[in-house]
């Protein structure tokens, strides 16, 4: 027996045909849905990956755009751009692309931009409201994302044993007390794990719904996964590859082959969170514009 | 064989004295650490708690004085003093006291109070640096206060499982937070366990410190309990009592006397996380009066 696909790029093209229709109603309003990225320095990863966030977003019919800052931009200098952008009606949300030079400091960067633009989910009130259960706040994409992924699967999570792998600020914690929340497609029991659990395969195995956002390569195998669980693999890890031009390729936190013929359903990576991360920043940009016009 | 008594009496005296001590020190800089409570409407038991936290205040050395408000403050009258007191450099900490009566909203209310003031901890931002790890925060006093109970308590944390049951804003989401942390008296496996959790007892029995934060009385019995575990009862319940004077009595979410038999320490209740509570109170505050003068 072989797991169900849970296929991200299926219900992200499903997330993005709803934003196109949400940014025509708008666009009929008067009101073009406006996103600005601000890549700072030239690093390739960030800048294929702000590339194709831009490309889905115009796709959508959000207007979008990159500010391009150089490395040696000073926190001054780029403080002054996101002001500029806070304050400019056309934009609605305002991406930050991590991550940032070393010298720029995260905390004061990301808590700059207006909560209301805030899209990415990144600013301490938005992770405040998460926390609190409050929805007027954005929520960070990529554990939206998980969630539409266990809504758009069919996966009951009402009353399941949900256990997070990894504890990092912007996947594992906050998915954690996403899951944790008494509303429909969450409600279950969680377990958060991490790098300091003992004995990791005792407390896996007892997950209906199983998230690996740990950062290890290839780490979660079928030794950890019950019979039927549903597993979301969140990693993404460089590994070498001599046989890949890049001289590396990217593979996840969990062993797709082995744990695929265990799980009930699985996402697959890439193809999975991916781009759901990329759906749900355009679902937060749209929210963003229609709040505007309240 | 009888469980170890956590002592928050002790615990929150020891907090006492070292809070005094810093009061002192900052006195002696000039600076007379201000802490108002602000109280709307008769609640009685509002204004018990209030008068405690007040007396305990000046105990320490803080200066503290209670805003009393007519049950039908409007919104717009409160948010002017709580402006007042945000731009007062005397005032270092300021804390509503909830419940405030219905027709005030909470959100609107708590994030008023200027997030380096919210000695409560209450405010999103705080909320938001809470989940992110960022320390330059205030922490809720009642979560915080539980960890310090396990720290003096000399409960070792590292690497072990807790469970917390009760899934709400003060206290059982921002607790298994702060359980997860990789950092010194925590670096716990955390499950948040709650009413949608199916078979309690096979969750609550694998925990090595196990919190009830549910609100049911009595709720938790031995069978809950793996034999030595910590047991920590935040929950405060009333239960009629026609022998009592006032008709009902305050209990825990722990059956105390068939815990006891089992745990390897706990706490008491009364005695045990009310007081600590206070206590965090009072630490926040002279931190909040400490990082005025930096």
């Amino acid at each position: 027996m072989s797991a169900r696909i849970l296929d991200g790029e299926s219900f992200a093209a499903q997330i993005h045909r709803e934003a196109a229709a949400r940014a025509t109603a708008l666009t009929r309003k008067g009101i073009i849905p406006g996103l600005v990225f601000i890549r700072v320095g030239e690093d390739p990863a960030s800048r294929a990956y702000v590339s194709r966030k831009e490309t889905r977003a115009k796709e959508a019919g959000i207007s979008s755009r990159t500010l391009v800052m150089p490395e040696s931009t000073s926190l001054p200098v780029l403080l002054k751009e996101i002001d500029l952008l806070n304050a400019d009606p056309k934009v609605h949300g305002i991406l930050i692309q991590s991550p940032l030079p070393s010298p720029l400091p995260n905390d004061v960067v990301y808590s700059r931009v207006l909560p209301s633009k805030d899209v990415d989910g990144f600013h301490p009130v938005n992770f405040g409201k998460l926390l609190l259960g409050d929805e007027s706040g954005f929520l960070p994409c990529t554990p939206a994302g998980i969630l539409e992924i266990l809504r758009l699967g069919g996966i009951n999570t009402r009353g399941k044993h949900a256990v997070v792998v990894g504890r990092g600020q912007i996947v594992g914690r906050p998915l954690a007390v996403l899951l944790a929340r008494k509303s429909p497609g969450a409600d279950c029991t969680v377990t958060l794990a991490h790098s300091s659990t003992p004995d990791l395969p005792s407390i896996t195995k007892q997950a209906d719904i199983l998230i690996g956002a740990l950062g290890r390569p290839l780490f979660l195998t079928k030794e950890h996964v019950k019979p039927g669980a549903t597993v979301i693999d969140v990693g993404v890890n460089r590994i070498s590859d001599s046989t890949n031009p890049r001289g590396y390729r990217l593979v996840g936190d969990v062993d797709f082959p082995s744990v695929q013929s265990i799980a009930g359903a699985i996402t697959p990576n890439p193809g999975g969170v991916g781009p759901m991360t990329i759906a749900l920043l355009l679902s937060n940009t749209l929210r963003a514009a229609e709040d505007a016009i309240r």
